[in-house]
């Protein structure tokens, strides 16, 4: 039976401020992408969603991110890799012992925002990723956009590297993402966008924006929970996946 | 051969703002209070301090403190139980990890500044502590004011409470600290202070301000660093002690 | 033709953290408290907020709370009455100039969240707000809770005292708020909530819990946009009044 | 009789955090560039700066800078325009607030650490920082690095562009300053230092690194104030100017 995994961002919240609707969203995914607080989520919210993905059987995944709370960690910060490697740590250190304070463990990272981004080619902050996980003792599985240099580095430390799709964003025929300052860089419709999903899951083929169809080896299915509509396209996706014979289930 | 344990406040430096002098005083004591981040300290600066403590032998304890950069910890905050706890907890997987890359362990848990006096008396947030410190997953000891009612916590919960006598400070005749709005709260003779210091480890005594000889049972000294004075001061304690035949080291 | 006030708090939103629908809630009220960076709302968004206010005509206040973005300001800080009075100061410049590059200026002050409720009691903290609305050069209004100690000491420095009644919010034969730990402190009611608001403007009374009518000069009404219950309920007072003859108008 | 200004950064400190020694360099300076709590700086902490620098009749101006506090604003942040102007715009008010407590006024803007270096080519961001001032509603003149793209986008916004030496800086024979990277980048001889700075306010020239004399137009002479030794260099940079018979002034 094949399978595939379904990730998404939660525990953004802080202090009040709600950020997405993590318990609609929690009950689509495979694996929960955490905020560690560094460019979101305060720590009552990271233990309330280690909880929660853990009573639901989920797996966390430690979501890293710049230091840049005002910004939501969207903003390149040209921080030394050090200083990045350091925070990383630190980051998966606090994530660590709420995980395992509500019966988990962090089971693998996914660099957040402008990290996730500038590590595509960014070389020292790349290199400052895998240090920082190298550092923390395990061999956590990274998971990246597809061509990140990040997953270079990362196979060279020893670590797995995963490569993710976008369930709701246009691919160009040579697989890399529609720009989001394209009209069309967004998918919205959920019918078109759960083919889509299945098609990835069960033949590793996608169709991207002029019809053909492409090669695309991902484990992994990005989906959103910042809004209604993207919670109902999340669940679209686990409904027609499975209705479709592909099981749900964690990369790890 | 009786022996004593010398703890001071470090990692509190961040971002090129500079708080005390860290490598001088980590030559004379045996335990360090490593802060965590929410007081003070950024990783880098936390990062650097697990190794320079680790290098030297001396024991890492974790310096937790309220979430407030702005105010250096020092003004109590009042959250709930639980986020403090979620607060300490978040603080102390930071630092296991920093400890952990550096080859070191948290060891014992120091509570900082406002958190370590309201928790002398405030239930709550000294449950949250120990609560933290459980969920840690740990029996860290915790080092504390004598008669603290989160010494009572610590013992109730399995924690071995552990107290402290403050190396510059004076006490009145029923041991409770000189207030730091009188006068006279402070002592600034080396000399003097080293005498009571070395009467403290040989005879668990100190003389207090009116000149008579009470009990203190103290297994650490704190000293300080944030001055060159102070510096001096530690450095003359520690001398002092090892000349009328005192060990310096850790109580774990 | 009578008229009162309508308030409710924006510009809470932060780095991409959307909190409450500003715009839909700005439809109702004729003035606007804007978070001031401390506990909530970053530059972007309180520039654009006021912009936002600006447009409509609406009155902009100074939300300004204690320095605790993780606590959302909901948490009583200990901090001194100078440095609550510099806090004040700095968050009162800083919306000022964002007003100001807006076209409009602060034109109240309303403390908010733990130091709103703190100053009701609490001189020190009360005195400092007061202390730095008069450093600002300003004899801004104050919106308050009746019965603050605030309110009192106000008015000692010359500054005009408003207070204000909380549409949602049941009330004691006395006039004080049902404590929120009651089960029947809130209203859920729009029908019920506009009826008694009419009677506040119109009357300068409402109906209390036990369904006696009480006198309650408040010359402002507080209604809430976080969630879309409380934006309907808001758009319902403020149509409610309006067909009763009430203008809903600033009370500077 | 010839003048010349000589700025430095102040109002560092945080929390306690002691940085710099501003009560020593506030007796050599004209200028004192205070920070405004993005990079470095409490409210209380600035406020105690203005008071000080206007009991001393020190012109005040404002050290903006990214909002980073974590690293103490010398890593570039890739925030967009809109962001950064609005972030200065609020470090403004805020100044101006404190500024104006003291019975002074913000008289000029001086960029902090990565941001100053940005925007000497980064001209998203040196408009940014001139639409912030212009949207303060002033004409305060800016105070950069020769060369600096700023400069140009000031004087075509109606702004004064002002230009800076520093003082314990080497040049190269173009008139750009000696890399940090380079082993001789820094000046160490005060008195090396003071016959250069009497070069710059008497001939507009300086020595460069290889023995060249270079024109130097600079409007102030940038001096620190971190270190004993920088406080004793501007001391005698002052002493040896006012010796020289150029008298020490603000620019505006």
């Amino acid at each position: 039976m094949p399978f595939i995994d379904l990730n998404s961002d939660v525990g953004e919240s802080m202090g009040g401020r709600n950020m997405g609707d993590d318990a609609a969203i929690l009950t689509s995914v495979s694996s929960a992408n955490i905020a560690c607080g560094f460019h979101a989520g305060d720590p009552s919210v990271i233990a309330q969603t280690c909880r929660d993905a853990a009573k639901l059987g989920i797996t966390i995944g430690a979501h890293v991110g710049y230091h840049d709370l005002a910004g939501f960690g969207r903003r390149f910060l040209d921080c030394s890799p050090t200083e990045l490697a350091d925070d990383v740590l630190y980051q998966l250190g606090a994530l660590e012992a709420m995980a395992r304070a509500a019966g988990a463990r962090i089971q693998y990272v996914k660099p957040h925002g402008a990290l996730y981004n500038a590590i595509v080619h960014h070389e020292g902050h790349a290199q400052a990723v895998i240090d920082a996980i190298r550092a923390f003792g395990s061999d956590l599985p990274v998971l990246l956009l597809p061509g990140s240099i990040a997953l270079v580095k990362a196979e060279a430390a020893g670590l797995r590297p995963v490569t993710e799709a976008f369930a709701d964003r246009n691919y160009n025929p040579d697989g890399t993402l529609v720009s989001r300052r394209e009209a069309n860089a967004l998918l919205h419709d959920p019918e078109t966008v759960t083919k889509n999903m299945i098609r990835l899951a069960t033949e590793k083929t996608i169709v991207a924006i002029d019809g053909s169809v492409i090669p695309m080896d991902a484990e992994s299915i990005c989906v959103h929970g910042d809004t209604a509509g993207a919670v109902a396209m999340a669940a679209a996706v686990r409904s027609g996946l499975r209705s479709a014979g592909v099981a749900i289930k964690s990369f790890v």
